[in-house]
């Protein structure tokens, strides 16, 4: 057997062009384009003013099964779509997220798709890209010091320390800070309280930047981000720190997208980062804005599975967006289906049609819901040499008898070559006139109620279980105006259920609703499920062992 | 009175020129640099290696009396003094250290000059400066993450607990970070222990990237740092943990000098920020390695005052850099001697050449100590409207009674046009050739009498008196064989002595020296005397109350 080349021997070997001839391929003015090094830029606001007028591409959201340990592949294949696109002659753009830097440093796999699906430069994008991340973790972490300098300073505002919501973030892997005591050693250090840290990605800030539309509507909704209680457990709010300005200065250039291209000279527009559990898991609003602006097929992708990042962006990011998708990509492989079959990670290379037959449910269930959203589906099976005939005619039989369209691509190894049916078979399914789009919920539906819509209709769930907590906080929620707010769930990205460990097509169970959180700012009511993690650790040998530069600059062990 | 335009709008007025076109007058290569956006860039490493063999420029050093609330305007004339040189036609570069944006946002005052004297984009280099700053902070954070994995996934290195002294930091001014407890919340949070955050600009991380000479020094500088000490007290070092690829991986773009240009569009390099008081307080090796490669004049300044910065400058950063200043201009204002003669804050208004004459005995200690250095000096005075004759009359007297050349400017006013006088002098004095220089102590003087000679011959005190705890530490760092470390002085930058109150000439005093810090990745050893601030807090009104960001991006109340 050879030996495979990583993703960063790969990324290396190819050759970029310069960001500036991405650029003018866009018809982007200089003054609109500011560089970052050579082969990044950050793209003006003002393009958005200027194209004002212009019709929006089409808009595919590329979404996946359940995520298993076996990888689907979903940033790859949205990159290789984006490729194949061009290949086929049309003005594609891929819209992706920014990696966070603390799995990058913990765990080998990137964000920035595989083979000859990549975004580039890799390693740029995958550490400290434009400076993006960094920007935010300071923007919530000098909020951070303005309510515990407010405190200290004599708390005019009454805010209770035990009712402190806002926490500090680190865009690293470090359980150590999740749960920390600060303000210790007397007066000059402030006010004791107990705090704790999530990733940045986790931070209302992330979202907030995704979700604004204009620097304008950014400052609005950084002023009403609810950071605490006061002691009469009214909510305190930004605006009332009366720091929206100075955060929103902070931003200024993290809230510009950032230009790059792949492997293949197909413009990528990479911004924002939102977790994709306690947040909605999509790139920025104004990224995919300007994307449609600019191109002819924006593929976009959202975290985890559908029923996660999906949901999140038919219900929560359409809203904000003001577009919806013209077609959903669903990416599964047959390892991955296996899994979902019952199959263990070390006996996916085993062929095992039968437990193909199984995992298909869960595919089955993902396309469901999208259709319920009356958005047309395709799915695309990342193909690995392991798959055998026999695995890969169940799928397709499958397919065939329910009506599905199921496309094989091989854009891992062939890049944008290995997805032109894909592209082909969008192409002509996007024919068609775009059909109504189907709210699952109304903004005006009650908490419960959305909640209960999305368990049902995306989980497939019985029903909620609502925990005492989680309904004396829809109350509060309620009396404070915010009931009219779409729903943020934070749920295990495994599982169509609450419970990791369901793999396959769950059904008979209740989803636990255990509490709320309030992300007002985002516009939305975070509903956790379960214990949701915020802040990840390292594991016993971080992938940062193997990580190295050279003399010349140039990244070794980076995937 | 008419109004005074803040350095915002005059910034905002001046039309700055492509940093290309600025970087094209220093011949650089496009290759060489790399933009971000249209007025900043990253200067390439390798252009230390193409121009190995050119003569390097004349280096002035920029340095202060001790500061004062009066202000002195130590940075408004490093750039001001840059202009004049372009002015009389030579070829010269202002290399500068990065702001800090803990600072920025709690006190009005920037660190990129003022009036006329300014480097820009002003708004841009006082927030993110193409993120160098935030790399550190991740770098520095990673380190934490790692140590702290380290203990909860078994403790292979046996590191004790309670000896770890590697912080965490903030780029914030935070006094609720200033002392913490990490880890808590059970075993899925790691191990509990006491810990703390400093300010990025006070990171080991920081002083190891402005010392390295290179890559792969910068690699081999990371390796030493000391983190922790095991339970046998044995120092455990990033090398232990075999993550100094990682880290310098993290720094691979900070450690590129920074090119932006002065408001007359005089070249400025400007990189690095390390702490006047636990690190050296001066801008990077390599970038004023790269600065003397290009620039007829590099004309740099050091932290604080000259008993701090300057001493650190002619004692640690020459070491470093292999080359040691031509000159040393000192600068000091009439309002701030007659506050080193007694003189209140809300009483320099009123003239007062007494005063003055009592002040300047701040200022004839600071020429003595560099002139111990062999290095010529020149007395720069930043002119105030409200300075009378009578006063600069008598600052004029002293300087020919002792043979000292003082230089009125105006650089705030009227930029380079202000500074001629200052140049020419320079140009003049360095006409003649370069005397040896004289270091104040040898490396293999021992840790006490390298302390010793500092207290005595720069700060003027009769000697030292070395904590029972310090003494302690000097066994122990002697056993580990850092006994041969330049010393890196922690003392307050408001007096000559280690009492802030004492200003002017204090005498008849001993230093104390509380505690020592092993800074072994930087190289030298840190004597800390009284309680040294490494994380500051906000006042009671930040100066992020007066900020905002208009729709086009634009900051205001920033400075």
């Amino acid at each position: 057997m050879s030996q495979v080349k990583s993703d960063l021997e790969i990324a290396f070997e190819s050759e970029m062009k310069k960001i500036n001839e991405i650029a003018d391929n866009l018809n982007l003015f200089d003054e609109e384009v500011e560089n970052y090094g050579h082969y990044k830029a950050k793209l003006s606001l003002s393009i958005l003013d200027r194209l004002n007028e212009n019709e929006d591409g089409k808009l595919i959201l590329v979404t996946s099964i359940n995520p298993t340990p076996a990888g689907e592949g979903k940033s790859t294949v949205t990159v290789g779509l984006a490729q194949a696109f061009y290949k086929i002659g049309k003005n594609a753009i891929v819209a992706l997220r920014e990696p966070s830097l603390g799995p990058t440093m913990g765990v080998k796999g990137g964000a920035t798709g595989g083979g000859n699906s990549q975004v580039l430069p890799m390693d740029d994008i995958n550490l400290h890209f434009n400076g993006d991340i960094h920007a935010i973790t300071t923007t919530n972490n000098a909020l951070a010091a303005f309510i515990d300098n407010h405190i200290h300073q004599g708390n005019e505002l009454e805010i209770d320390v035990r009712r402190i919501t806002w926490k500090r973030v680190v865009d690293l892997n470090d359980r150590a800070l999740r749960n920390v005591v600060v303000g210790l050693g007397g007066p000059s250090g402030g006010v004791p309280r107990e705090d704790g840290f999530d990733i940045t990605v986790a931070s209302e800030i992330m979202a907030v930047l995704c979700l604004a539309t204009s620097i304008q509507d950014l400052k609005e909704r950084l002023k009403r981000i609810v950071v605490a209680y006061t002691i009469h457990k009214t909510p305190v709010t930004v605006g009332d720190l009366k720091v929206e300005g100075a955060l929103a200065l902070l931003l200024k250039d993290a809230i510009k997208p950032n230009l790059v291209q792949t492997i293949e000279h197909t413009p990528a527009i990479i911004h924002g980062g939102p977790f994709a559990n306690i947040a909605h898991g999509c790139n920025s609003v104004i990224a995919t804005k300007m994307a449609l602006k600019l191109g002819e097929y924006v593929v976009t992708e959202a975290g985890f599975g559908a029923d996660l990042g999906a949901e999140k962006f038919l219900n929560i990011k359409t809203r904000a967006l003001g577009v919806t998708p013209d077609a959903v990509v669903i990416v599964a492989t047959i390892r991955a289906l296996k899994m979902h079959g019952g199959v263990n990670k070390n006996e996916l290379t085993n062929e095992n049609a039968l437990a193909v037959k199984d995992g298909i449910q869960n595919l089955e269930k993902h396309v469901e819901t999208v259709r319920k959203f009356n958005v047309p589906v395709v799915v695309a099976i990342n193909k690995f040499i392991s798959d055998s005939e026999e695995e890969i005619s169940v799928l397709k039989q499958w397919g065939q008898d329910n009506g599905i369209k199921i496309v094989l691509t091989e854009v891992w190894e062939h890049g944008g070559k290995g997805g032109v049916e894909l592209a082909e078979s969008l192409v002509s399914m996007l024919k068609d006139p775009k059909e109504k789009f189907n709210y699952l919920y109304e903004l005006s539906d009650s908490i419960e109620n959305k909640i209960e819509k999305i368990a049902k209709e995306v989980y497939g769930a019985d029903g909620v279980n609502i925990s005492p907590k989680a309904k004396k906080q829809i109350l509060e929620f309620n009396e404070n105006g915010w009931g009219d707010l779409p729903i943020c769930m934070a749920k295990s990205q495994y599982s169509l259920s609450d419970q990791p460990s369901l793999v396959g097509r769950p059904s008979g169970f209740k989803v636990e609703i255990r509490e709320l959180k309030a992300s007002i700012g985002a516009g939305f009511i975070v509903a956790l499920t379960g214990n949701v993690m915020t802040m990840p650790g390292l594991p016993k040998k971080p992938a940062a062992l193997n990580m190295d530069v050279d003399e010349l600059g140039r990244p070794k062990g980076l995937f």
